[in-house]
């Protein structure tokens, strides 16, 4: 069985140890990345380098893109002047977009290249930079079944993929995700500092929840942070709010009123007006504590 | 080494589980149970029946309170009339009230047995009744380090006892475990609603989810009532509220604000009043759907 050719763009934090695995997996790789540096450790493990997103594109099976947000997804795999990525695909050859972009332009992106007679997912992902490194990403797909089916191999070799509906949808649960995480940040430290001001040593408030139902991967390792006050980021807060954000849009634009995710995200408004975005988003703590101020 | 000779006054869902272990522990057990047919199955296994909650507490190293609430207890544990069990026990003895009663009450239960030179834990659970059936249950201690170091083996035939404070601790941190349950229910809910809304499958979104940092037992478990709609409580969401109305005073005795807790709080009263109260508290997803009907 042939292994396929893929193109892959944008070999930044996330995308670098990607491609990687992609290359460990077995797969022909070429990529891309504005800045060419970025691209030493992939061509050390057997990778191509392209000058161009048209030329990562040029004769693979899955092109994926790895850039950092919307315009620029945009910009360089559709953008006009003939030297964009998508027009440079195979008709038949699938795009796969895992940044995290908003639902309507990721609805847009697949119209787009169905009139190419190309295959769309959009397939963001959560897990961080370290996710990433050992292959654990949960990824979110959305897009034609099909697609899905043919690009579950390579999806593999980078984490965990779900299927869950059509494109778009893999943005809309990303959304999802990230309105948990930014809520549970938020009860976690009001759980804390209540429990504080109550006269109970917080560290072992969090050691004695852990293990039953208010139990998470926030209280362990941002309820740890919170209690170090160690706010190096991790996930930046103007990052959370950010997601939060345009979760509370795409709701708007749903007709959903979610009233816990608007408190959380309210909380992480003031926590960047207050000057503290480029903490931690467990620094939402920080945040709390002005609220609380004692008199 | 001499065992300990336990009384135990309590043994309905929560306390018969637990006096059953404390006898498999090897512990002499004394009972008494307002329903004297709820002692059956500890007779069966060796304890013995007490008349009154102060013959349970006569002779005792160790006195358990399982009964319901903050006014049953000091009812049976200091109530006037000479029956009570606390002036039964021997000075020097340990009242542990495992109830989830108010911070307030501990704190009183606490100065009214240290006049009696008697040792006093507040030590309220989580993990329900399969927790206790299994002497799995997260156990909240607050009171004298001297006291839980001499009732830490008891506690532990029961589950995972950590020491959090001085009394009313224990109380205080079954509040803010409360806190937790009750914002990760209503996000969880939030995000499951807003991923169907955008055209996800709500079970490919949970299964998705599940080991990323959005994941906790809630998701896994409420997340999975919330998909099947079955709401057979678990933990009714009447209850629930009393909880997060609870905690919503102490902290205001505290001058705390706490915005998500007192969102997740006003969803469980809208869920209450118009009629889901007897639901389990993965219902609440009923409510966010009457809060968004499509119109």
């Amino acid at each position: 069985m042939n292994k396929k050719r893929i193109g892959f763009i944008g070999t930044g934090l996330m995308g670098e140890p990607m491609a990687l695995n992609l290359l460990a997996a077995g797969y022909d790789l070429q990529a891309w990345n504005r800045s060419p540096e970025k691209l030493d450790r992939i061509v050390a493990e057997g990778g191509v380098v392209c000058e161009t997103p048209a030329a990562a594109a040029t004769g693979v099976d899955v092109l994926i893109c790895m850039l950092s947000d919307g315009p620029t997804c945009d910009a360089v795999l559709f953008g006009s002047g003939g030297e964009n990525a998508v027009d440079a695909l195979t008709p038949g050859a699938t795009l796969i977009v895992m940044s995290s972009i908003p639902v309507e332009t990721a609805i847009e992106q697949a119209r787009r290249c169905e009139v190419r007679n190309v295959a769309y997912l959009d397939a963001p992902v959560s897990g961080g930079q370290k996710g990433a490194m050992d292959a654990s990403l949960a990824i979110m797909v959305g897009g034609a079944s099909e697609a899905f089916d043919q690009s579950q191999d390579v999806l593999s070799a980078l984490g965990r993929p779900v299927h869950v509906g059509p494109a778009g949808t893999g943005q809309q649960t990303k959304l999802a995700n990230q309105m948990i995480v930014a809520s549970t940040i938020a009860t976690v430290a009001e759980a804390l500092l209540f429990a504080e001001r109550g006269g109970a040593d917080p560290a072992k408030v969090r050691d004695a929840l852990a293990g039953g139902f208010a139990d998470s991967p926030i209280l362990r390792q941002h309820g740890q942070r919170m209690l170090e006050e160690n706010y190096e980021p991790g996930g930046a807060a103007k990052y959370q709010l950010k997601d939060t954000r345009t979760a509370l849009e795409r709701a708007e634009a749903l007709g959903l009123e979610l009233p816990v995710a608007r408190t959380a995200d309210a909380l992480f408004a003031a926590m960047v007006e207050h000057g503290d975005g480029d903490l931690d988003h467990s620094g939402l703590m920080r945040e709390l504590r002005r609220l609380n101020t004692q008199s």
